[in-house]
């Protein structure tokens, strides 16, 4: 298999992005990494996004978006798998580049979720729940998350203290990262009070609707050695995917992510790296309780002590092992196309050393998982400095 | 690279099935391909369908119907280009393989467009268009393909008869494949005293909404040939893609498909190929004009020869290139996403010489050419019996 490289990234502002469509804010996520990467011509683009047929009423988009940046002509897919669709976008281009098939691969990711003409949001992410079994019956996804985070705390005993905890340090995060949707600074309390969703998520254990693009590039290694000057170079060095039941009804023990646990052990392997090498990671914090349940289920931490080590500061910025450095969905906003391309390309700046004042000290393995509906899909890749 | 071959393949009756569900019509389809393949484990699974969150509801379909499949925890994703999206997920799973990602790839598409809940078939269709410039103003693939249809026309002196003769073809070929929807014989005055659609367009001209599935397994060579018993190795030997501006006012001229025209420029590159050397292909006639502009498109008769060849038998069963010999879209359904793989099945049924009285003699090279909206993106694989 032909060695992988991340040779740019790029970013925008995230948030209600009430004056630009999807094929602008596209547009300018694409042209920053290929900006980053130095380069103006790719063989392939992928794009990562949820359902642009809900939401604006268009399908087909990475033609769309491949003509948008003056592209047409080059070949274009879409990848689709919920909120983790962007992180299946870069999967799709690592294979592509990895074969030989391509050599340079444009991996983006975007949702435009807000001032939409027929998108409704709440039924448009409940079809990434079951919709015989689950979303035509009323489910939403605070409901599911809130049935997964009972089950944890009567097993567990975690607290709704632990969850703000995360939803504390992954606001104060985003105080650091210019793109992310919120610049705030809040506290326990804030969350405790805020109103309540769907027992035990309060508003502030949710992330947010948000509008945004993300795009990295693709190469093999050893053109990325090239065009890297004195910057490190950051290679792909695993790639895990894996799925569970999307009904959550069907699930032996809620207060696991199966399909999160698979992923990890995919890539782990083929990394050849084990949880304790890590040193920073992007997770998918669509909610507080899913942060902590990710963590456990990546090894970082062992079942039920997810919420305590949020609580006591390991995941913190200086903590043993920094989780959403970018300020995670919560913070920074979760567009659901967008999300597992933009945690990559927040990995890559945190191994470049270019993460400014939310930069991990010595970050050169880093970790991103990305999860679809209530854990019915997740990916987990290992980025690494070469 | 590694080498990848087919190892099975996976049809299902198609029509109007009011008596099943998307994730029925799915399984039944997967189960029939690992079956043909004598395998009952995949690494990975790879699904094309254009619009699950239009037609039924429900998007994160990937890792819905592993679960269906009773395989939740294996790796899935969906891949979307209109209805090119089931050759993409081809695509998608023979980087797979040849990369060495994954070993075995279930790969498949699907389409439940009937009897469907929220599903205008002709809006969700028209999503495949651009919906700022065409969609929104009101357009229909109907009208987009007549308008390509007249500019090639008064280009090239295509008549109406030789569009007839497309339709009568693949309705003829459509009578000898038991999976098809349509089992119509009919003449040349059906077609052109069939209802207008949009001049010079007939009912008899256009493709039908379709329920449907397909799916083919993909493995390595090796593996493959070790698999093979008795039966003829069909190995990938070309795999193009490309893109076009999706909206027609932006093309240079309305009477050429430039992204089939790329996407078969870089599969015959790849396999080492041209166009004299296809004995058999299956290409995208959603409409017949279409049929006629993808043979142009793809070398096998000069620009404006595409309707005198179909007129004088050329592409028939017993032509010099026979093309569509499953029925094509127009007989045998068009399920958007499930369309590429079927195309995938149909070759591969043909070069493996088990396509009973619709047989091609001596077929050991073909093709399959698959196409997105009104032809803003397309894919051409070859494929050889080693």
């Amino acid at each position: 298999m032909r060695e992988v490289a991340i040779i740019g990234v790029g970013m925008i502002d995230w948030g209600e992005l009430w004056e630009k469509s999807l094929r602008q804010m596209w547009a300018e996520a694409a042209l920053a990494a290929l900006d980053d990467a130095g380069i103006d011509k790719v063989d392939l683009i992928t794009v990562g996004c949820m359902s642009p047929g809900l939401f604006i009423g268009q399908e087909h988009i990475a033609s769309l978006l491949a003509d948008e940046l003056g592209m047409a002509g080059v070949g274009a897919t879409r990848t689709e798998s919920a909120c983790a669709s962007g992180s299946l976008a870069f999967r799709a281009g690592f294979a592509e580049v990895a074969s030989g098939l391509s050599d340079i691969v444009l991996v983006t990711g975007v949702e435009k979720m807000t001032d939409v003409d027929g998108g409704d949001a709440t039924y448009t992410l409940g079809t990434a729940a079951d919709r015989e079994y689950e979303a035509f019956h009323g489910i939403t996804f605070p409901g599911l998350y809130a049935m997964m985070a009972q089950v944890h705390m009567a097993h567990y005993g975690t607290t709704s203290r632990q969850l703000a905890a995360v939803s504390v340090k992954n606001h104060a995060n985003g105080l650091l990262n210019p793109h992310a949707q919120y610049h705030l600074k809040i506290t326990i309390d804030d969350v405790l009070n805020s109103t309540m969703v769907a027992d035990p998520l309060h508003l502030f254990d949710c992330s947010p609707i948000t509008d945004g693009a993300a795009a990295v590039v693709l190469a093999p290694l050893d053109k990325a050695k090239d065009l890297a000057g004195n910057r490190p170079v950051v290679k792909v060095t695993g790639s895990g995917l894996a799925t569970d039941t999307i009904a959550l009804a069907n699930r032996k023990d809620l207060a696991k992510l199966h399909a999160v646990e698979l992923a990890a052990e995919r890539a782990y392997a083929m990394a050849g790296r084990t949880p304790q090498d890590i040193h920073v990671a992007e997770v998918h914090d669509c909610f507080t309780i899913s942060e902590v349940m990710v963590t456990e289920a990546l090894g970082f931490f062992e079942p039920g002590q997810g919420g305590p080590a949020a609580e006591r500061g390991l995941t913190a910025l200086n903590g043993k092992i920094p989780v959403n450095p970018s300020g995670g969905l919560k913070s920074k906003g979760h567009p659901v196309g967008a999300t597992g391309v933009a945690q990559i390309a927040e990995i890559t700046t945190q191994l470049r050393g270019e993460a400014g004042q939310r930069q991990v000290n010595g970050a050169r393995i880093g970790l991103t998982q990305n999860m679809g509906g209530s854990g019915g899909s997740s990916t987990v890749h290992i980025l690494e400095v070469v």
